[in-house]
């Protein structure tokens, strides 16, 4: 039996809500490689709501290049050198790499693509250390886009004081889990909101958030307000907005003097035609700061700080991090559906094999 | 002759637009002092939209007292000593002072009223050297909440960057003519928008703006839109908003990345029960920091630093103000319903004698 290569391209654009049909799974030989050439093993993938950003046709403020129709759907991935050419230097089999690379099982990419131009950017090829004790996937989510996210936009931005009220939208997504638990541990108080019981469960217990409701409870905003005016009687300091849409708007409500709301996604727009349209009442008086993040703007710059910081929790179990992993390149379409209709539970990843 | 005291009451909570009738004009006796006591004689009063917030019966989040149904409406004035008590001591005839001090001609306080508690906040009267070549309406304005507001939102806030492109609103008034001038001593692109022709060509003539147009052309978000793109053809960079509504709504269309967005007021909606909503769509990819900005975050604390960087600038003739000053304490109501019909030009000024 010839082991064959599976990817999963995209089919169209998708037109408001993702589809299954968007993607297509196509499959193939195992690539040939030439002199200069290096072929990649796929060890894990990472689905990400930025994704959807992507998948426009024109989409000029997109901060990453648009997927085509037709090619492999590119994501940070982890892979693993299987097999070298003749010619290539300095790549060894077995290497592993963080890069950005195609949700598929075996990829070939000419030496120089790995090596780069020396510089250490976003898309690059930055190799593991083979002695580092963190899981191949945590690259794609703890240690990755989604983990640094939370570190540099909960405390560059987020700036949070002891005692404060934090919520925390989408708390126990891929972002809004390590916000959760870097807030608890900074001695904030936590007020999480997500979408289910089990979730909700989660918060509560394994990251033991203050405050934790399932927003499907509370499906407009007065009711939403209330709730929050339940739940924060204190107000809020920080919002950590993972969704915009009326739990934006509702939060904006019980912002306290001097509040940041970090505006780090709003999934709950993105396959909209009609956009939401928010209440900016009051925002002079309160004197409140809605900043809108990027990832670029913070790595690779604050990197050495992330790890310093992360490092350490991770290894005395103060941080922990909830995935949920689709087996199989054939589960993406699913598995990047999942995002926007909750059903995904912690970060989402993809393992080929 | 007697000489009679005039008083601006608030003769009741206003609903929706300010109404003339809003307001009572009261006369009545110079007051009597007693021992301890100061008369003051109101020499300007200042007009300012953020009075239309201290009109409301309930509003927990305005910054400074309400106003009450049948007492004199206070605002920002320069006061001067008239008369003194037997035992006010420090205090002399002829003394000036910037206070927080009801509209009319005369005031009686108890010295301990000016004097204080030592503090020099905001409120409390602060002695005007009378070696101060400033002329005394300009407390009010170009070296009073107006100006410094303009000066700290626009250097704090703003970032200013030269080569930037800045927009800004209500431009020719109080606030705004005075961004206009440091973004243009800042060597940056000045786009300005008023509601008449006659301040647009103060604008562009006095004030030297690169472009200014009147609001009333471009009357709703769609036509705002390809206006700005027209004169803002490498986007904005800096919003200074002292309007909100579509205004906001279409300057946000253009902001650059990492723009800010200065909110300094929102003076279209004060008077809206139905208050306008925003597309926020895209904040995240374009970094943009929406910021609520409120004087008393930057003085007392700013206060050297403004002066500094002002003063020279006024003396040189750099900096130019425009005030528009109502005579006699009775035409308080029309002037304060000219800041929200765009009637008034420049800096609202009430002068009771």
């Amino acid at each position: 039996m010839t082991i064959e290569n599976v990817s999963c391209t995209l089919n169209r654009y998708p037109e408001g809500m993702v589809k299954l049909d968007d993607f297509k799974i196509v499959q193939g030989p195992i690539p040939e490689i030439s002199d200069n050439d290096v072929l990649l093993k796929v060890l894990c993938c990472s689905v990400d709501p930025f994704m959807r950003g992507r998948m426009k046709k024109d989409n000029p403020s997109s901060y990453v290049p648009p997927c085509q129709p037709g090619k492999v759907i590119q994501v940070f991935s982890i892979t693993q050198v299987e097999k070298i050419g003749a010619n290539v230097t300095d790549i060894n089999v077995g290497d592993k790499y963080m890069c950005f690379n195609g949700i598929e099982k075996y990829t070939v990419v000419p030496q120089q693509a790995i090596k780069g131009d020396g510089q250490k950017n976003l898309g690059n090829y930055n190799k593991i250390d083979p002695n580092n004790p963190i899981k191949d996937s945590f690259y794609l989510g703890l240690f990755g886009m989604p983990g640094m996210t939370a570190w540099a936009f909960f405390n560059k931005v987020g700036k949070p004081k002891e005692g404060e009220t934090i919520f925390v939208s989408a708390a126990s997504g891929a972002v809004g889990q390590v916000v959760c638990q870097l807030a608890k541990l900074k001695g904030l108080k936590v007020v999480a909101c997500a979408s289910s019981p089990e979730k909700i469960g989660f918060l509560k217990g394994a990251i033991k958030v203050d405050e934790a409701f399932s927003y499907r409870d509370f499906p407009d905003k007065e009711s939403f307000v209330a709730q929050l005016r339940k739940v924060c009687p204190n107000g809020i300091d920080i919002y950590f907005d993972n969704v915009g849409g009326y739990i934006l708007d509702s939060a904006l409500q019980l912002m306290n003097v001097h509040g940041r709301v970090v505006m780090c996604g709003m999934i709950s727009q993105y396959n909209l035609k009609d956009k939401y349209q928010y209440t900016l009442q009051d925002i002079s008086n309160r004197r409140l700061t809605l900043q809108g993040c990027l990832f670029n703007d913070y790595f690779p710059r604050c990197m050495g700080e992330f790890m310093q910081d992360m490092i350490p929790m991770v290894q005395s179990g103060k941080l922990i991090y909830k995935e949920d992993v689709y087996k199989g390149v054939e589960k993406t379409p699913e598995a990047f559906i999942g995002l926007f209709n909750s059903k995904n539970f912690g970060k989402v990843v993809i393992e080929p094999f």
